[in-house]
Protein backbone atom coordinates (compact mmCIF):
# COMPACT_ATOMS: atom_id res chain seq x y z
CA UNK A 1 0.00 0.00 0.00
CA UNK A 2 1.76 3.16 -1.47
CA UNK A 3 0.15 6.37 0.44
CA UNK A 4 0.32 9.55 -0.68
CA UNK A 5 1.26 13.08 -0.02
CA UNK A 6 -0.42 14.38 3.31
CA UNK A 7 -3.00 17.05 2.98
CA UNK A 8 -1.54 20.01 5.20
CA UNK A 9 -3.80 22.50 6.07
CA UNK A 10 -2.43 26.01 7.81
CA UNK A 11 -5.11 27.64 9.11
CA UNK A 12 -8.10 27.45 11.47
CA UNK A 13 -10.99 27.74 8.93
CA UNK A 14 -9.11 25.08 6.78
CA UNK A 15 -8.89 22.43 9.33
CA UNK A 16 -12.04 22.99 10.94
CA UNK A 17 -13.78 22.80 7.12
CA UNK A 18 -11.79 19.06 7.01
CA UNK A 19 -13.45 18.06 10.10
CA UNK A 20 -16.89 18.99 9.65
CA UNK A 21 -16.84 17.38 5.90
CA UNK A 22 -15.58 13.96 8.18
CA UNK A 23 -17.90 14.70 10.58
CA UNK A 24 -21.56 15.19 7.73
CA UNK A 25 -20.12 11.14 7.02
CA UNK A 26 -20.62 10.58 10.54
CA UNK A 27 -16.76 9.85 11.41
CA UNK A 28 -14.91 10.03 14.55
CA UNK A 29 -11.95 11.96 14.87
CA UNK A 30 -8.56 11.50 16.67
CA UNK A 31 -6.36 14.83 17.14
CA UNK A 32 -2.61 14.16 18.40
CA UNK A 33 -0.36 17.36 19.37
CA UNK A 34 3.00 17.44 18.46
CA UNK A 35 6.09 20.08 18.54
CA UNK A 36 7.43 17.83 15.38
CA UNK A 37 10.52 16.45 14.26
CA UNK A 38 8.41 12.96 14.81
CA UNK A 39 9.87 9.60 15.51
CA UNK A 40 7.98 6.13 15.98
CA UNK A 41 6.95 7.55 19.35
CA UNK A 42 4.68 10.15 17.84
CA UNK A 43 4.04 7.76 14.93
CA UNK A 44 2.40 5.27 17.80
CA UNK A 45 0.17 7.79 19.09
CA UNK A 46 -0.98 8.43 14.87
CA UNK A 47 -1.61 4.37 15.13
CA UNK A 48 -3.65 4.65 19.02
CA UNK A 49 -5.24 7.14 17.29
CA UNK A 50 -6.70 5.05 14.00
CA UNK A 51 -7.23 2.50 16.26
CA UNK A 52 -9.56 4.87 18.38
CA UNK A 53 -10.86 6.77 15.56
CA UNK A 54 -12.05 6.77 11.56
CA UNK A 55 -9.85 9.83 10.99
CA UNK A 56 -6.43 11.00 12.48
CA UNK A 57 -5.55 14.75 12.60
CA UNK A 58 -1.27 15.41 13.70
CA UNK A 59 -0.52 18.67 14.55
CA UNK A 60 2.41 20.34 14.17
CA UNK A 61 3.72 23.65 16.25
CA UNK A 62 6.07 25.06 17.93
CA UNK A 63 4.26 26.44 20.39
CA UNK A 64 6.33 29.34 21.93
CA UNK A 65 4.27 30.21 24.75
CA UNK A 66 5.53 26.96 26.70
CA UNK A 67 9.55 27.79 26.16
CA UNK A 68 11.15 30.18 28.82
CA UNK A 69 13.91 32.99 27.44
CA UNK A 70 16.75 31.14 27.71
CA UNK A 71 15.36 27.91 26.11
CA UNK A 72 15.74 26.05 22.83
CA UNK A 73 12.66 27.65 21.01
CA UNK A 74 14.74 28.88 18.53
CA UNK A 75 17.03 25.82 18.24
CA UNK A 76 14.08 23.50 18.34
CA UNK A 77 14.76 20.66 15.65
CA UNK A 78 12.49 21.16 12.53
CA UNK A 79 11.60 19.11 9.26
CA UNK A 80 8.19 19.44 7.74
CA UNK A 81 8.84 17.50 5.15
CA UNK A 82 10.16 14.82 6.60
CA UNK A 83 7.54 15.18 9.47
CA UNK A 84 4.68 14.98 6.33
CA UNK A 85 5.95 11.75 5.24
CA UNK A 86 6.35 9.90 7.93
CA UNK A 87 3.00 10.83 8.69
CA UNK A 88 1.38 9.42 5.37
CA UNK A 89 3.45 6.53 6.08
CA UNK A 90 1.59 5.90 9.49
CA UNK A 91 -1.67 6.45 7.61
CA UNK A 92 -2.61 9.95 9.25
CA UNK A 93 -5.67 11.78 7.35
CA UNK A 94 -4.13 15.63 7.39
CA UNK A 95 -1.08 17.63 8.58
CA UNK A 96 -2.16 20.62 10.99
CA UNK A 97 0.58 23.07 10.81
CA UNK A 98 -0.21 26.56 11.52
CA UNK A 99 2.22 29.68 11.83
CA UNK A 100 2.83 31.58 15.08
CA UNK A 101 0.69 34.13 13.80
CA UNK A 102 -2.15 32.08 13.29
CA UNK A 103 -2.52 30.99 16.57
CA UNK A 104 -1.34 33.98 18.52
CA UNK A 105 -2.25 36.80 16.19
CA UNK A 106 -1.87 40.66 17.27
CA UNK A 107 -3.60 41.62 20.30
CA UNK A 108 -3.83 38.30 21.98
CA UNK A 109 -3.88 38.48 26.09
CA UNK A 110 -5.25 35.23 27.28
CA UNK A 111 -3.63 32.70 29.92
CA UNK A 112 -4.47 29.48 31.22
CA UNK A 113 -2.82 28.46 34.55
CA UNK A 114 -3.31 25.27 36.18
CA UNK A 115 -2.35 24.55 40.14
CA UNK A 116 -1.28 21.47 41.85
CA UNK A 117 -0.58 19.06 39.10
CA UNK A 118 1.52 21.21 37.00
CA UNK A 119 3.85 22.79 39.94
CA UNK A 120 7.09 20.72 41.01
CA UNK A 121 9.22 18.34 38.86
CA UNK A 122 9.54 19.95 35.22
CA UNK A 123 7.12 23.05 36.37
CA UNK A 124 9.96 23.97 38.70
CA UNK A 125 12.91 24.65 36.60
CA UNK A 126 10.16 25.78 33.70
CA UNK A 127 7.33 27.47 35.49
CA UNK A 128 6.23 29.04 32.03
CA UNK A 129 5.64 25.85 30.63
CA UNK A 130 2.80 23.71 31.51
CA UNK A 131 0.62 27.50 31.03
CA UNK A 132 1.77 27.38 27.83
CA UNK A 133 0.79 23.79 27.02
CA UNK A 134 -2.50 24.25 28.78
CA UNK A 135 -2.83 27.17 26.07
CA UNK A 136 -1.92 25.40 23.05
CA UNK A 137 -3.64 22.00 23.59
CA UNK A 138 -6.80 23.98 24.67
CA UNK A 139 -6.44 26.09 21.47
CA UNK A 140 -5.87 23.22 19.25
CA UNK A 141 -8.63 20.85 21.13
CA UNK A 142 -11.58 24.09 20.33
CA UNK A 143 -10.00 24.22 16.98
CA UNK A 144 -10.40 20.64 15.77
CA UNK A 145 -13.15 19.71 18.27
CA UNK A 146 -11.52 15.81 18.17
CA UNK A 147 -13.60 13.37 20.30
CA UNK A 148 -10.65 12.09 21.16
CA UNK A 149 -6.85 13.12 21.69
CA UNK A 150 -3.66 10.99 22.57
CA UNK A 151 -0.75 12.63 24.50
CA UNK A 152 2.70 10.29 25.10
CA UNK A 153 2.87 9.00 28.58
CA UNK A 154 6.59 10.09 28.09
CA UNK A 155 5.51 13.60 28.90
CA UNK A 156 3.74 12.50 32.15
CA UNK A 157 3.60 15.41 33.91
CA UNK A 158 2.52 16.97 30.87
CA UNK A 159 -0.47 14.41 30.68
CA UNK A 160 -1.56 14.36 34.00
CA UNK A 161 -1.83 18.91 33.08
CA UNK A 162 -3.81 18.48 30.38
CA UNK A 163 -6.33 15.79 31.67
CA UNK A 164 -6.75 18.00 34.90
CA UNK A 165 -7.79 20.83 32.80
CA UNK A 166 -9.44 19.37 30.26
CA UNK A 167 -11.78 18.35 32.59
CA UNK A 168 -11.57 21.68 34.79
CA UNK A 169 -12.82 23.31 31.36
CA UNK A 170 -15.28 20.68 30.37
CA UNK A 171 -13.58 20.66 27.12
CA UNK A 172 -15.65 17.71 25.27
CA UNK A 173 -12.28 15.53 24.41
CA UNK A 174 -11.72 12.36 25.94
CA UNK A 175 -7.89 12.32 26.06
CA UNK A 176 -6.47 8.86 25.35
CA UNK A 177 -2.83 8.65 26.15
CA UNK A 178 0.04 6.29 24.54
CA UNK A 179 3.19 4.48 26.33
CA UNK A 180 6.57 5.72 25.78
CA UNK A 181 8.64 4.08 22.70
CA UNK A 182 12.02 3.42 23.47
CA UNK A 183 15.84 2.50 21.73
CA UNK A 184 16.13 -1.14 22.03
CA UNK A 185 18.80 -0.03 25.08
CA UNK A 186 15.87 1.57 26.85
CA UNK A 187 16.34 5.67 26.00
CA UNK A 188 13.17 7.24 25.82
CA UNK A 189 12.68 8.30 22.30
CA UNK A 190 12.53 12.53 22.33
CA UNK A 191 13.01 14.64 19.28
CA UNK A 192 15.67 15.92 21.66
CA UNK A 193 18.08 13.26 21.52
CA UNK A 194 19.30 14.79 18.36
CA UNK A 195 21.38 17.56 20.13
CA UNK A 196 23.18 14.32 22.14
CA UNK A 197 26.71 13.83 20.74
CA UNK A 198 27.92 10.04 20.53
CA UNK A 199 29.70 10.22 23.94
CA UNK A 200 26.52 11.48 25.55
CA UNK A 201 23.95 9.24 23.11
CA UNK A 202 25.65 6.52 25.24
CA UNK A 203 25.36 7.69 28.92
CA UNK A 204 21.90 8.59 28.15
CA UNK A 205 20.09 4.95 28.71
CA UNK A 206 21.26 5.05 32.32
CA UNK A 207 18.18 7.78 32.97
CA UNK A 208 16.05 4.93 32.03
CA UNK A 209 17.59 2.01 33.84
CA UNK A 210 18.19 3.71 36.99
CA UNK A 211 14.92 4.64 37.06
CA UNK A 212 13.50 1.09 36.41
CA UNK A 213 15.71 -0.45 39.19
CA UNK A 214 14.47 2.16 41.39
CA UNK A 215 11.11 1.23 40.68
CA UNK A 216 11.79 -2.59 41.58
CA UNK A 217 12.83 -1.47 44.67
CA UNK A 218 9.99 0.46 45.48
CA UNK A 219 7.46 -1.70 44.37
CA UNK A 220 6.26 -3.39 47.74
CA UNK A 221 6.14 0.00 49.72
CA UNK A 222 8.88 -1.55 52.26
CA UNK A 223 10.92 1.05 51.78
CA UNK A 224 10.97 4.82 52.17
CA UNK A 225 11.52 6.80 48.77
CA UNK A 226 14.45 9.17 49.95
CA UNK A 227 17.37 7.15 50.17
CA UNK A 228 16.59 5.35 46.75
CA UNK A 229 16.03 8.51 45.17
CA UNK A 230 19.22 9.52 46.59
CA UNK A 231 21.04 6.29 44.68
CA UNK A 232 19.50 7.05 41.34
CA UNK A 233 20.81 10.48 41.92
CA UNK A 234 24.28 9.88 42.89
CA UNK A 235 24.25 7.24 39.93
CA UNK A 236 23.39 9.26 37.02
CA UNK A 237 26.33 11.84 38.22
CA UNK A 238 28.36 8.90 38.27
CA UNK A 239 28.00 8.17 34.43
CA UNK A 240 28.49 11.40 33.41
CA UNK A 241 25.02 13.56 33.85
CA UNK A 242 25.85 16.81 34.33
CA UNK A 243 23.38 17.55 36.99
CA UNK A 244 19.90 15.91 38.08
CA UNK A 245 16.72 18.52 37.91
CA UNK A 246 14.84 16.08 39.85
CA UNK A 247 14.37 12.45 40.50
CA UNK A 248 11.10 12.13 42.67
CA UNK A 249 8.18 9.19 43.43
CA UNK A 250 4.67 10.79 43.01
CA UNK A 251 1.12 9.63 42.85
CA UNK A 252 0.52 8.67 39.40
CA UNK A 253 -2.33 10.59 38.94
CA UNK A 254 -2.32 13.74 41.35
CA UNK A 255 0.99 13.39 41.06
CA UNK A 256 1.57 14.66 44.68
CA UNK A 257 4.94 13.81 46.77
CA UNK A 258 4.89 10.26 48.31
CA UNK A 259 7.35 8.89 50.87
CA UNK A 260 6.59 5.19 50.00
CA UNK A 261 4.51 3.64 47.17
CA UNK A 262 1.22 2.59 49.02
CA UNK A 263 -0.89 2.55 45.46
CA UNK A 264 -0.23 3.99 42.05
CA UNK A 265 2.81 5.78 41.51
CA UNK A 266 5.38 7.13 39.17
CA UNK A 267 8.64 7.10 39.38
CA UNK A 268 9.77 10.66 37.60
CA UNK A 269 13.30 12.54 36.84
CA UNK A 270 14.69 15.09 34.48
CA UNK A 271 18.91 15.24 33.93
CA UNK A 272 21.26 17.06 31.90
CA UNK A 273 23.75 15.54 29.35
CA UNK A 274 25.85 18.53 28.66
CA UNK A 275 23.75 21.12 27.18
CA UNK A 276 20.76 18.63 26.76
CA UNK A 277 17.78 17.99 29.42
CA UNK A 278 16.63 14.50 29.24
CA UNK A 279 13.06 13.65 30.78
CA UNK A 280 12.06 9.76 31.72
CA UNK A 281 9.64 8.42 34.12
CA UNK A 282 8.22 4.61 34.34
CA UNK A 283 5.21 3.32 36.48
CA UNK A 284 5.78 1.61 40.32
CA UNK A 285 3.76 -1.75 40.32
CA UNK A 286 2.05 -1.08 43.90
CA UNK A 287 1.71 -4.59 44.95
CA UNK A 288 -0.52 -3.26 48.62
CA UNK B 1 -50.20 31.29 24.93
CA UNK B 2 -49.64 29.76 28.30
CA UNK B 3 -46.12 28.99 29.21
CA UNK B 4 -45.96 25.82 30.83
CA UNK B 5 -43.35 25.08 33.74
CA UNK B 6 -40.02 25.19 32.47
CA UNK B 7 -37.64 22.43 32.73
CA UNK B 8 -34.70 23.02 34.91
CA UNK B 9 -31.14 20.64 34.68
CA UNK B 10 -28.71 20.32 36.82
CA UNK B 11 -25.58 18.42 35.90
CA UNK B 12 -23.71 18.87 33.24
CA UNK B 13 -24.85 15.41 31.61
CA UNK B 14 -28.36 16.45 31.92
CA UNK B 15 -27.70 19.90 29.95
CA UNK B 16 -25.62 18.25 26.92
CA UNK B 17 -28.43 15.59 26.48
CA UNK B 18 -30.80 18.15 26.12
CA UNK B 19 -29.03 20.37 23.71
CA UNK B 20 -27.46 16.91 21.97
CA UNK B 21 -31.48 15.64 21.54
CA UNK B 22 -32.05 19.37 19.52
CA UNK B 23 -28.39 19.22 17.73
CA UNK B 24 -29.80 15.81 16.07
CA UNK B 25 -33.24 17.91 15.11
CA UNK B 26 -31.13 20.06 13.15
CA UNK B 27 -32.13 23.08 15.65
CA UNK B 28 -29.62 25.89 16.87
CA UNK B 29 -29.34 26.80 20.32
CA UNK B 30 -28.38 30.03 21.89
CA UNK B 31 -27.00 30.53 25.33
CA UNK B 32 -27.79 33.16 27.75
CA UNK B 33 -25.45 32.94 30.99
CA UNK B 34 -26.98 34.90 34.21
CA UNK B 35 -25.76 35.27 37.92
CA UNK B 36 -30.55 34.72 38.45
CA UNK B 37 -32.57 37.47 40.26
CA UNK B 38 -33.54 37.96 36.65
CA UNK B 39 -35.38 41.16 35.44
CA UNK B 40 -36.28 42.24 32.08
CA UNK B 41 -32.90 43.00 30.92
CA UNK B 42 -32.23 39.10 30.90
CA UNK B 43 -35.60 38.77 29.67
CA UNK B 44 -34.19 41.40 26.47
CA UNK B 45 -31.19 38.73 26.10
CA UNK B 46 -33.60 35.74 26.42
CA UNK B 47 -35.47 37.37 23.35
CA UNK B 48 -32.77 38.71 21.41
CA UNK B 49 -31.44 34.57 21.56
CA UNK B 50 -34.83 33.73 20.24
CA UNK B 51 -34.81 35.85 17.52
CA UNK B 52 -31.03 34.35 16.64
CA UNK B 53 -31.57 30.58 17.53
CA UNK B 54 -34.32 27.76 17.52
CA UNK B 55 -33.65 27.09 21.57
CA UNK B 56 -32.52 29.36 23.99
CA UNK B 57 -31.00 28.07 27.36
CA UNK B 58 -30.64 30.75 29.93
CA UNK B 59 -27.88 29.62 32.79
CA UNK B 60 -28.24 30.67 36.43
CA UNK B 61 -25.58 30.26 38.62
CA UNK B 62 -23.84 32.34 41.09
CA UNK B 63 -20.32 32.35 40.35
CA UNK B 64 -18.02 32.43 43.75
CA UNK B 65 -14.55 32.79 41.35
CA UNK B 66 -15.52 36.01 40.31
CA UNK B 67 -16.59 37.40 44.10
CA UNK B 68 -14.06 39.01 46.00
CA UNK B 69 -13.45 37.80 49.96
CA UNK B 70 -14.94 40.95 50.80
CA UNK B 71 -17.72 41.39 48.05
CA UNK B 72 -21.53 40.31 48.11
CA UNK B 73 -21.46 36.37 47.48
CA UNK B 74 -23.37 35.56 50.15
CA UNK B 75 -25.93 38.18 50.04
CA UNK B 76 -26.22 38.01 46.33
CA UNK B 77 -29.88 38.19 46.11
CA UNK B 78 -31.49 34.87 44.74
CA UNK B 79 -34.93 33.68 43.46
CA UNK B 80 -34.86 30.51 41.43
CA UNK B 81 -38.92 30.24 41.71
CA UNK B 82 -39.25 33.22 40.19
CA UNK B 83 -36.58 33.21 37.90
CA UNK B 84 -38.11 29.99 36.28
CA UNK B 85 -41.37 32.00 35.61
CA UNK B 86 -39.84 34.82 34.07
CA UNK B 87 -37.94 32.51 31.27
CA UNK B 88 -40.60 30.59 31.16
CA UNK B 89 -43.20 33.71 30.34
CA UNK B 90 -39.68 34.45 27.80
CA UNK B 91 -40.15 31.55 25.74
CA UNK B 92 -37.10 30.36 27.15
CA UNK B 93 -36.48 26.55 26.47
CA UNK B 94 -34.93 25.33 29.35
CA UNK B 95 -32.81 26.57 32.75
CA UNK B 96 -29.39 25.25 33.58
CA UNK B 97 -28.86 25.87 37.13
CA UNK B 98 -25.81 24.05 38.29
CA UNK B 99 -24.55 23.93 42.07
CA UNK B 100 -21.08 24.81 43.00
CA UNK B 101 -19.73 21.40 43.17
CA UNK B 102 -21.32 20.51 39.58
CA UNK B 103 -19.16 23.51 38.45
CA UNK B 104 -15.85 22.93 40.90
CA UNK B 105 -15.83 19.70 42.47
CA UNK B 106 -12.73 18.91 44.57
CA UNK B 107 -9.55 19.01 42.70
CA UNK B 108 -10.22 21.60 40.43
CA UNK B 109 -7.18 23.98 39.52
CA UNK B 110 -7.93 25.84 36.50
CA UNK B 111 -7.49 29.73 36.13
CA UNK B 112 -7.64 32.13 33.09
CA UNK B 113 -6.41 35.34 32.82
CA UNK B 114 -7.29 38.16 30.38
CA UNK B 115 -4.37 40.99 30.02
CA UNK B 116 -5.05 44.27 28.69
CA UNK B 117 -9.28 44.49 28.43
CA UNK B 118 -9.61 43.39 31.86
CA UNK B 119 -7.14 46.11 33.39
CA UNK B 120 -8.50 48.57 34.96
CA UNK B 121 -12.04 50.07 35.26
CA UNK B 122 -14.03 47.11 37.27
CA UNK B 123 -11.12 45.36 37.05
CA UNK B 124 -8.94 47.69 39.11
CA UNK B 125 -11.23 47.62 42.33
CA UNK B 126 -12.34 43.47 41.58
CA UNK B 127 -9.15 42.24 40.53
CA UNK B 128 -10.85 38.40 41.01
CA UNK B 129 -13.96 39.34 38.91
CA UNK B 130 -12.72 38.68 35.02
CA UNK B 131 -10.51 35.99 35.73
CA UNK B 132 -13.94 34.51 37.31
CA UNK B 133 -16.11 35.75 34.65
CA UNK B 134 -13.37 34.19 32.03
CA UNK B 135 -13.43 30.73 33.96
CA UNK B 136 -17.39 30.21 34.20
CA UNK B 137 -18.26 31.41 30.76
CA UNK B 138 -15.31 29.21 29.17
CA UNK B 139 -17.36 26.70 31.25
CA UNK B 140 -20.93 27.19 30.74
CA UNK B 141 -19.71 27.55 26.61
CA UNK B 142 -17.69 24.36 26.29
CA UNK B 143 -20.79 22.40 28.45
CA UNK B 144 -23.17 23.87 26.59
CA UNK B 145 -21.28 24.11 22.88
CA UNK B 146 -24.26 27.06 21.64
CA UNK B 147 -24.13 28.79 18.78
CA UNK B 148 -24.92 31.84 19.86
CA UNK B 149 -24.09 33.22 23.43
CA UNK B 150 -25.71 36.79 24.33
CA UNK B 151 -24.49 39.28 27.18
CA UNK B 152 -25.36 42.47 27.83
CA UNK B 153 -24.18 45.37 27.15
CA UNK B 154 -24.98 46.79 31.03
CA UNK B 155 -21.86 44.82 31.66
CA UNK B 156 -19.44 46.89 28.70
CA UNK B 157 -16.27 45.83 30.09
CA UNK B 158 -17.07 41.90 30.49
CA UNK B 159 -18.70 41.71 27.02
CA UNK B 160 -15.44 43.12 25.58
CA UNK B 161 -13.28 40.44 27.82
CA UNK B 162 -15.73 37.53 27.01
CA UNK B 163 -15.14 38.81 23.03
CA UNK B 164 -11.53 38.65 23.51
CA UNK B 165 -10.99 34.91 25.60
CA UNK B 166 -13.52 33.45 22.95
CA UNK B 167 -11.36 34.48 20.41
CA UNK B 168 -8.02 33.98 21.70
CA UNK B 169 -9.14 30.22 22.74
CA UNK B 170 -11.36 29.58 19.28
CA UNK B 171 -14.33 28.41 21.84
CA UNK B 172 -16.14 27.93 18.75
CA UNK B 173 -19.53 29.88 19.33
CA UNK B 174 -20.69 33.65 18.20
CA UNK B 175 -21.23 36.39 21.00
CA UNK B 176 -24.14 38.84 20.79
CA UNK B 177 -24.99 41.71 22.91
CA UNK B 178 -27.88 42.93 23.72
CA UNK B 179 -28.27 47.02 24.55
CA UNK B 180 -28.95 47.78 28.21
CA UNK B 181 -32.64 48.28 29.76
CA UNK B 182 -33.50 50.90 31.69
CA UNK B 183 -36.33 52.56 33.94
CA UNK B 184 -37.95 55.20 32.47
CA UNK B 185 -35.75 57.74 34.73
CA UNK B 186 -32.68 56.30 32.82
CA UNK B 187 -31.14 53.72 35.68
CA UNK B 188 -29.79 50.35 34.46
CA UNK B 189 -31.54 47.49 35.00
CA UNK B 190 -29.80 45.59 37.51
CA UNK B 191 -30.41 42.74 40.09
CA UNK B 192 -28.29 44.93 42.81
CA UNK B 193 -30.82 47.92 42.34
CA UNK B 194 -32.59 45.30 44.88
CA UNK B 195 -30.17 46.64 47.49
CA UNK B 196 -31.56 50.62 47.11
CA UNK B 197 -33.31 52.42 49.91
CA UNK B 198 -36.08 54.84 48.59
CA UNK B 199 -33.61 57.83 49.39
CA UNK B 200 -30.86 55.87 46.78
CA UNK B 201 -33.29 54.68 44.14
CA UNK B 202 -34.33 58.83 43.91
CA UNK B 203 -30.51 59.57 42.91
CA UNK B 204 -29.40 56.41 41.22
CA UNK B 205 -30.58 57.54 38.00
CA UNK B 206 -27.86 60.69 37.86
CA UNK B 207 -25.67 57.92 36.94
CA UNK B 208 -26.82 57.49 33.79
CA UNK B 209 -27.63 60.79 32.94
CA UNK B 210 -24.03 62.31 33.68
CA UNK B 211 -22.87 60.00 31.34
CA UNK B 212 -25.51 60.90 28.50
CA UNK B 213 -24.45 64.47 29.10
CA UNK B 214 -20.87 63.67 29.16
CA UNK B 215 -20.77 62.04 25.98
CA UNK B 216 -22.27 64.75 24.12
CA UNK B 217 -20.23 67.39 25.16
CA UNK B 218 -17.29 64.72 24.32
CA UNK B 219 -18.99 63.33 21.03
CA UNK B 220 -17.19 65.60 18.10
CA UNK B 221 -14.20 64.87 18.97
CA UNK B 222 -13.22 69.16 19.85
CA UNK B 223 -12.55 69.02 23.76
CA UNK B 224 -10.32 66.75 25.96
CA UNK B 225 -12.13 63.99 28.10
CA UNK B 226 -10.25 65.03 31.41
CA UNK B 227 -12.21 67.89 32.44
CA UNK B 228 -15.71 66.57 31.33
CA UNK B 229 -14.68 63.25 33.69
CA UNK B 230 -13.84 65.52 36.36
CA UNK B 231 -16.90 67.30 36.53
CA UNK B 232 -18.96 64.24 35.84
CA UNK B 233 -17.59 62.96 39.23
CA UNK B 234 -17.95 65.76 41.18
CA UNK B 235 -21.47 66.15 40.05
CA UNK B 236 -22.38 62.08 41.43
CA UNK B 237 -20.56 63.25 44.65
CA UNK B 238 -22.93 66.70 44.95
CA UNK B 239 -26.44 64.50 44.30
CA UNK B 240 -25.11 61.83 46.87
CA UNK B 241 -22.87 59.13 45.72
CA UNK B 242 -20.42 58.28 48.67
CA UNK B 243 -17.59 57.74 45.75
CA UNK B 244 -16.81 56.97 42.42
CA UNK B 245 -14.88 53.98 41.40
CA UNK B 246 -14.40 56.01 37.80
CA UNK B 247 -15.22 57.85 35.04
CA UNK B 248 -13.39 57.01 31.66
CA UNK B 249 -13.41 57.20 28.28
CA UNK B 250 -12.47 54.21 26.59
CA UNK B 251 -12.13 52.46 23.04
CA UNK B 252 -15.38 51.21 22.48
CA UNK B 253 -13.63 47.66 21.30
CA UNK B 254 -10.30 47.38 22.86
CA UNK B 255 -10.85 49.53 26.02
CA UNK B 256 -7.41 51.27 25.26
CA UNK B 257 -7.97 55.48 27.60
CA UNK B 258 -8.60 57.89 25.28
CA UNK B 259 -7.55 61.53 26.01
CA UNK B 260 -10.80 62.88 23.35
CA UNK B 261 -12.67 60.95 20.92
CA UNK B 262 -11.65 59.76 17.61
CA UNK B 263 -13.08 56.64 16.80
CA UNK B 264 -15.71 54.75 17.83
CA UNK B 265 -15.67 55.61 21.61
CA UNK B 266 -17.43 54.57 25.20
CA UNK B 267 -17.86 56.36 28.56
CA UNK B 268 -18.01 54.17 31.83
CA UNK B 269 -18.72 54.79 35.62
CA UNK B 270 -18.63 52.78 38.70
CA UNK B 271 -20.17 54.63 41.86
CA UNK B 272 -21.66 53.52 45.55
CA UNK B 273 -24.53 54.80 46.58
CA UNK B 274 -24.34 54.35 50.13
CA UNK B 275 -23.03 50.12 50.22
CA UNK B 276 -24.38 49.74 46.58
CA UNK B 277 -21.78 49.73 43.77
CA UNK B 278 -23.61 50.91 40.21
CA UNK B 279 -22.23 50.84 36.97
CA UNK B 280 -23.33 52.04 34.10
CA UNK B 281 -22.00 52.82 30.15
CA UNK B 282 -22.78 54.58 27.55
CA UNK B 283 -21.85 55.17 23.51
CA UNK B 284 -20.40 57.85 22.16
CA UNK B 285 -20.69 58.82 18.54
CA UNK B 286 -17.54 60.03 16.94
CA UNK B 287 -18.71 62.63 14.18
CA UNK B 288 -14.75 62.38 12.71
Amino acid sequence: MSAGPLPIVRTVAELRAVVSSWRRMGQTVALIPTMGYLHDGHLALVRRGRELADRTVATVFVNPTQFGPTEDLARYPRDEAGDAAKLAGAGCDVLFAPSSAEMYPPGFATSIAVAGVSQGLCGASRPLMFGGVALVVTKLLLQALPDIAVFGEKDYQQLQVIRRFVRDLDIPVRIESGRTEREPDGLALSSRNSYLTAAERAVAPSLNRELVQAAGLLADGSREAGPVLDLVRANLLAVGFASVDYVELRSADTLASLERVSGPARLLAAAWLGKTRLIDNCPVASES
